[in-house]
């Protein structure tokens, strides 16, 4: 409209199924009249420079001129040489915090349906800090960094995220009897925070209990903040709860932009054939336009979404339906209700 | 018998309610006619030395002299200058193989019935080098360390352990698309292994991945092989899968010795009330007999077991039943076939 300026999402369709379900996200977000602008801008298959980068540095600069990224799965060089397209940006971006939430859907079913968990990982240190090395030939040192200022924006972040969610409790995941100082320093800094949030209950366990009870009985957690490698395990284990990465959303979020992301790969098997389920890289986008403040499009997306899957009428092959990619879509923008 | 010797087991009752599950256990193998003896040792809760530890030299000798060790939970002090009992003892026994089945148990109600899991985690190095320390305040560095001959000796107790228990595959869990050098030397050991067992099926995954799918359909993995932590973790997530660590058995193997043990805590607000459930610890008695060749008393008493489970009179409090330890330990008794 004239009075109103479109928000602009620098939009990674990436490889496989990637450019087909960002079509869907595009054709369902016009359909509901979100008013954004994309720029398209290409992941590369191969090293573009020495450095080993997978994406143009003028694509990093627009996330951060735009404030916004989606991004679709994308394929992983084989051999050497190249740097983890994932890692970098959240390097460089300083995408310290990544948020996936895993809550239940109406019309998938398994064998857990009350899950409704939320994981907040570092994003930016622990072992993904880049920094191994052979001490002597057949001797690998990596180093996993804890710093306290990482700890402290990961922290804060649970506890705002878990306010303004209207979350009651947030656990602190961590194996400090075995890394007595780096996750020490995790689960104090943590602890510290806590207490300017005491209308959060916090509390702290260890991370292999937390995935038994995960697996056991996923109810006892709500939102769960952790180092780095943990928050990589943990938020697929969910995942696995609610019934795969092909539903689940994921943020990457700075002080100052975000980028949304599917998890799930690129699926090379039915990439082209119109069968891909877009969910995952939707609900990201869903994700995005809360945060943008567009809550009204964002919860009529989700509406439809979980109308669609619940009605069960036009699944894709990975929830065992026929529909194909634009069926889905379809069927969901026919749930669109402004 | 006369001409028989027997075997000699170091006993660590340990605490909480470690002594009453080890006496149940002591029953359980009287009633079999197991031929073995136990030897007490004492798991410290306060430092007995300079260095911190919980066991006296004198124990770690017995498990090295008799071969065989039995171990139930024990309380870690709070505070700091002790050392971890476990990373300690699997240190200095060099008891590099950790082995925890997970099978489903009839009688046992989980989301899962057909669960039929090995984890085999490396259980020496990795994070748990007990290498850290602050670079400057307030980051800490810790090292990961992988190594070849960790590696190799991990890897080939996986395929022989899959080859002697007729298991058709293995997977080999790791994150080397981060940690290109550590977890690389990892599987391109576990690969380079996998080439003497034709018979075995072998693939490599990463440990997200892995994670998500033993949450979503677990019966998809047989043998898992792993660095030290992602064990830690996968084994608590597999237990959860068939109804928690009060179930699973676990050892720790070395070239030489062996200490099985049950992974579960003290449970101080049962302890000496004879509530406990003692099957943790007796699977891990009878991953030893099976160990030691006595594989008739072995699964004489693993079958009694599933039968009391099954049967489902004598169910202790945490499989929602009332009754007591020594209820239980006389129902699994009055099961037993030899
Ligand atoms: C691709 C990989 C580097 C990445 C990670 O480990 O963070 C992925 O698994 C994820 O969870 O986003
Ligand atoms: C107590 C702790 C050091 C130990 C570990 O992490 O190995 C425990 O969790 C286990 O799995 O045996």
């Amino acid at each position: 409209t004239f009075s109103q300026k479109n928000h602009k999402v620098v939009l990674f369709p990436g490889h496989g199924i990637g450019p087909e379900i960002s079509q869907a996200v595009c054709d369902i977000f016009s359909a509901t009249k979100v008013p954004i602008d994309w720029e398209h801008h290409e992941i590369y298959t191969k090293p573009i420079n020495e450095a080993g980068d997978l994406i143009k540095e003028e694509s990093l600069n627009a996330v951060i001129n735009y404030k916004w990224g989606l991004k679709g799965p994308f394929a992983t060089p084989i051999g050497k040489g190249y740097r983890s397209l994932n890692v970098t940006m959240r390097k460089k971006l300083n995408l310290f915090a990544n948020v996936r939430p895993c809550k239940s859907l109406a019309g998938v079913k398994t064998p857990y349906s009350n899950v409704d968990l939320v994981t907040i990982r570092e994003n930016t240190e622990g072992e993904y800090s880049g920094l191994e090395h052979a001490v002597v030939p057949g001797v690998v040192e990596n180093l996993k960094i804890i710093s306290q200022p990482a700890c402290e924006n990961i922290a804060r972040y649970a506890f705002e995220f878990a306010r303004k969610n209207n979350r009651k409790k947030v656990v602190a995941c961590h194996k400090a009897g075995v890394m007595k100082k780096g996750d020490g320093l995790f689960i104090n800094t943590c602890k510290k925070i806590s207490s300017e949030y005491p209308d959060i209950e916090y509390t702290q366990e260890q991370i292999d209990t937390v995935c038994m009870k995960l697996s056991k009985n996923p109810e006892v957690f709500d939102v769960m903040v952790m180092p780095n490698l943990y928050g990589d395990i943990v938020s697929d284990l969910c995942a696995g709860l609610i019934g795969g990465l092909g539903l689940t959303a994921s943020g990457n979020i700075s002080h100052t932009c975000a980028v949304y992301e599917a998890v799930h790969g690129t699926a090379p098997d039915i990439a082209g054939q119109n069968k891909a389920n877009p969910t995952a890289l939707l609900l990201s986008g869903v994700m995005m336009l809360k945060a943008m403040g567009l809550q009204k499009e964002g919860i009529a997306i989700e509406d439809a979404v979980t109308k669609t899957l619940s009605e069960g009428k036009f699944l894709t092959g990975d929830l065992g339906g026929k529909a194909s990619t634009t069926d889905y879509t379809k069927a969901v923008i026919g749930h669109i209700n402004l």
